[in-house]
């Protein structure tokens, strides 16, 4: 099997720069180091001084921000494919922690070979420039969200993202994903009860657009949903390479 | 004057890799094509495809996302040295519109020229990777903010963010600095009213904290202020370069 072709980072990059066979062999190389985590291990403290930085291989993780009131914000969810700690190992401190929600598989690549690899194939650091620029429009999306969407879109619109996430690394369709998330974490991410997004789901699911029960995600009317959050994915998806 | 040493963006990205001679002349050679916009001038409309990214050399835009219901969600300020638009050239499509709140100066880059400078500066891409990351931890800082902070600390984090950022670029020190936006604006962008953001600025100045007024903000007690905020800078500092 070529894992070249499989890795989710590699599918994920793939879509935005057209890698030839000697990036990506750069791209496969940093990723030698696996390493499991258990469910609900912290893999970075907030305020840590990272050397590594992480790519996660399989599984969930969370970002969260702590307050000093003890609050936690849910920045985002991580899904294969992802970097952990990219931002951090660029700004040499975490401004955040990250802790597994499912078991993982990671890779540990140290500050130093990412930035020789960024040096040595300058396309592999564009590539990584746009997943970067995507993670911070998925952000951007969530201060929206938080700011200026109400409960039901607000809901809505994480489900329809996750979803073109996934699909994009080959984890999901139009017709719906795995996912591991409870309601507790929804609840952190999206700034409402667990109660609330309880009510919310029930809401959605009887208005026939989507049944989130038992770790599976069933979009039942897509275009509904997509209707309902006005969700519009050409933050997420690339049409075509920019760099071909 | 050498102006490889003062564009506030060679300053910036210095703090994170000392950059060559070489590499001074290729950032400033994208910043040949100046251009300015009267205050309040809309730069960049979210959902157009942008072929251009901007640097802006003098005075302050905003950047927001507006809603289907033509709600307006202020994501960030961008000051001297900021990119505009760096992450809608990447995604091919801007996710935020982009407006003048001063008269301004600003730098026209081609995608095709920055993408080749890239290429051909691998450090100067790491740089403006950095600079990305950087620009992300303060979104991400803002979704906490307003996810989870109370409104004083919110006001309070916000004014010194600024206030760092402008240090780094040279237009602003612990005693304070100019700045033009009004209470409208930090309204649309903390989730606060106009009234309330009003009422928190008085009680600040109150307790001897920080005067915003006049167009001027001043650090009564720049320490007291912080430890109100509890506001840590290391998401936007570099203590030493990363690349040297």
């Amino acid at each position: 099997m070529d894992t070249t072709v499989t890795s989710p980072l590699a599918r994920k990059l793939g879509c935005f720069v057209a890698l030839s066979d000697a990036e990506l062999s750069v791209l496969e190389r940093l990723q030698v180091r696996r390493r499991p985590f258990a469910a609900g291990r912290e893999i970075v403290h907030q305020g840590q001084s990272d050397r590594a930085v992480y790519i996660l291989v399989s599984g969930w993780v969370c970002s969260y921000k702590t307050l000093p009131d003890g609050a936690r914000q849910i920045v985002d969810f991580q899904i294969p494919g992802d970097f952990l700690g990219l931002r951090s190992t660029l700004l040499q401190t975490s401004d955040h922690s990250i802790e597994s929600v499912t078991d993982i598989q990671v890779c540990e690549v140290p500050s130093g070979d990412l930035l020789a690899a960024f040096a040595g194939t300058p396309r592999l650091a564009t590539a990584v420039l746009w997943a970067a620029s995507r993670d911070e429009a998925m952000v951007v999306e969530h201060l929206a969200g938080l700011g200026r969407r109400a409960a039901p879109q607000r809901v809505a619109h994480f489900l329809l993202e996750l979803g073109a996430r996934l699909a994009l690394v080959g984890f999901g369709t139009k017709a719906g994903y795995a996912c591991p998330l409870t309601q507790y974490l929804l609840a952190d991410a999206l700034g409402l009860s667990a109660v609330h997004i309880n009510r919310v789901l029930r809401q959605l699911r009887e208005l026939g657009l989507v049944t989130f029960r038992d770790g599976t995600v069933v979009f039942d009317d897509y275009g509904g949903l997509v209707a309902l959050a006005d969700f519009d994915p050409t933050y997420l998806d690339q049409e075509r390479p920019l760099l071909t």
